[in-house]
């Protein structure tokens, strides 16, 4: 049992959050932006102090590589991305590429015989804050192991093309050229060089938090959908038109998004399934102008649960909306995407679990509510997945935050596991 | 007892709507655009014709005169704006500059006898739809006149900056410069040269369409607030959030629209004032992306009644929503402006229904829901309106539409009123 060192983690802590510091306590560091370089250029700084081989594939994802003592031995990789959202904060992605860092550096420091190759890496964009869409380049690596329908959202030339959205004159192929950073494509994470993977992540909700655990041992991503809900009226001038005549989208939408929380909220007591999130956080508007009556409004619909009996009763409750008139509107219930729920390897997440209980971490099981590149590296090796409490469940904003020594026995958690799985 | 003509009229609209024809059947023709520029051009050369003066004042505003027997006289001025909003139609403006156009050439044609010089006028910038604010022009003119809390709205200076919505570089004083029509200050409308106005426009509703008539008798616009309603959530992510933890701002602004309506809708039912008129046109929502609840979502409120009594009465339930938490989120009312109702001259309405008896034109007093640059002149010169039947009370939109015959006989009546208040 080996533990990793809260000041050498304090430390990685503080250095990372001033690439990109947005003066609030947080950080904006988009993908390749010159943020995200310097966070790049500290990775391979360290790394390379401690004997680390770098490479880089074509898509700028960037590997740490400290030999085995097995010349055979496939890699077991950890990390996550150092890319952020706009006013993100300083532990979503980077937290996971500070872990893998920790963990090669105690293993070197502490000289922990391992057979396989160790390897800390960052992916690129995984947000996809500056360049649409998110997880772009594991999408691309893992490409040919994606479900049909996952993968042709992550075709190489679309994602070359993928607009700036500050300046579409920008594309991210153009900022790839420009990184310094594109490497070779025979460096991509690949099953034949690559074992296993690991990444460690903050929770991004509370259910640690509330349930005073430090570590959560995740065993899935949840399965979701995602849909979108327009409402078709008519615009009409705000003075001028009576109101038992008008067809005001928004009204519409409106009254259908309180009955779907009525409708929903009495799904989840008859199934007893609180655990079941759903969110509404796009909406379009049009004309989109004070003094007219909207004659369209949109809302995006995601929801997410592990079992897919369940989603599917909340889609029928979605899909009803589309059966009524809403305030003489029309409803149109739209299908964006899907996807099933992943489930991490069983063999890595017993080796997640013993390696919390050998070394006194306080854990307990939990689901993954977000997507992470983890879940596309899943369709190519065994792969599995480490939680550390969030502050108030705060993500994607300034206030996220995350106790270092949580952070550093998160750490402690995966190098523990991952030799558990060097052991094999 | 004098009429305008069809031929000449029908002819007006074929031609005009040329103008910004944006391919169906309506027109985008924005202030001082090429289009519009086109549509001044044809004003002028068509005035001209007639043996009209043409002179325009500093910022654009276009005035075509014919001399009346009485050399003292001050000019009675009829018009409107040839400015259109994006995608509009091809009477919203446009249908009173043509009809001051069509009673100058009735009385040339007809050789009528007047005392007065009679003008008609394209006001500049009416809409704002490039350059806002909405009457803008005739709110520089008007500026000396007009209320304090309505006048600081309209400085020249702010004006003269004013930028493009399609381009921040350019500024409506750039688009000033370069058309051509900046005139003389001297020129602006104004008490010592000017006696009254009157403005025709389309109902862009559908009340006389409703009853059957032609013309309305418009006896004032009406008084109205616009508000901002303020939901204050906490952002947090779509798949990791614990439903009864959330605040979502979305849903609080739904909620608190579906309680307005139905609070309002008791109110209207007990006043007995199914004319009110409320509309909830723009909304703000932040951040807006599908994986994220909104921590914030904001809607516009105006509300239009004759009767502050009544509006009173609204802006208690509206501001009611402030008191109350909307699931978890505060909410703020905060006012944007208001104005009080303005009625129009007694005396020229007097002459506008006396015109209708006389000339046999169906018609009824209406009130106007929307502003108009008359509204502004009311306070300059005693003004008045005439409204012509809209179809399905549409407008600002290409199925915009007014028969030729109503617009003919609009601009009778027009011609008739102005030939009493000339005969003072």
């Amino acid at each position: 049992m080996y533990k990793c060192s809260l000041e050498r983690m304090s430390d990685k802590i503080k250095t990372f959050s001033k690439f990109g510091d947005a003066g609030h306590g947080g950080i904006t560091r988009y993908s390749l932006s010159p943020e995200a370089i310097m966070a790049r250029n500290e990775f391979i700084k360290r790394m390379t102090a401690i004997g680390a081989k770098i490479e880089c594939d074509d898509v700028a994802n960037l590997y740490a590589t400290i030999e085995g003592s097995d010349p055979t031995a496939k890699r077991i990789v950890m990390g996550s991305h150092c890319d952020s959202v706009k006013n993100g904060g300083n532990y979503d992605g980077i937290l996971g590429v500070m872990s893998a860092m920790e963990v090669l550096e105690t293993v070197v420091a502490e000289n922990i015989p391992h057979k396989h190759p160790l390897t800390a890496m960052i992916w690129t964009n995984e947000e996809g804050s500056l360049y649409p869409p998110a997880m772009m380049c594991s999408g691309i690596v893992c490409y040919d192991y994606l479900p049909e329908d996952i993968r042709q959202k992550f075709k190489y030339e679309d994602m070359m093309n993928s607009k700036s959205i500050l300046d579409p004159t920008q594309t991210f192929g153009m900022a790839l050229e420009k990184s310094g950073f594109k490497g070779d494509k025979k460096f991509r994470l690949s099953p034949d060089r690559y074992q296993y993977m690991f990444e460690t992540h903050i929770e991004q909700g509370p259910i640690l938090e509330d349930n005073n655990k430090e570590i959560g041992v995740v065993d899935c991503v949840l399965g979701m959908f995602n849909y979108r809900l327009k409402f078709y009226g008519q615009t009409t001038h705000a003075g001028t038109f009576p109101m038992p005549k008008r067809k005001d989208a928004f009204f519409a939408a409106s009254e259908a998004l309180v009955y779907l929380h009525t409708e929903i909220d009495k799904l989840v007591e008859k199934l007893g399934v609180p655990e079941l999130v759903y969110t509404t956080g796009e909406v379009v508007c049009h004309p989109c102008v004070h003094t007219c009556v909207p004659d369209f409004f949109e809302f995006s619909f995601d929801s997410r649960h592990e079992k897919p009996e369940v989603l599917e009763q909340v889609l029928a409750i979605v899909k009803s909306c589309a059966d009524k008139t809403w305030n003489g509107c029309k409803c149109e219930v739209v299908k964006a995407w899907n996807r099933d729920t992943v489930y991490w390897d069983k063999k890595l997440v017993s080796y997640v679990k013993a390696a919390a209980e050998e070394t006194g971490v306080s854990h307990q099981y939990i689901h993954s509510g977000a997507g992470h590149d983890a879940q596309f590296c899943a369709y190519v090796i065994p792969t599995t997945m480490i939680f550390v409490q969030s502050k108030d469940g705060l993500s994607h904003c300034e206030p996220e935050y995350s106790k270092p020594e949580h952070c550093t026995d998160g750490a402690t958690v995966m190098l523990n596991a991952v030799l558990k799985a060097d052991a094999e």
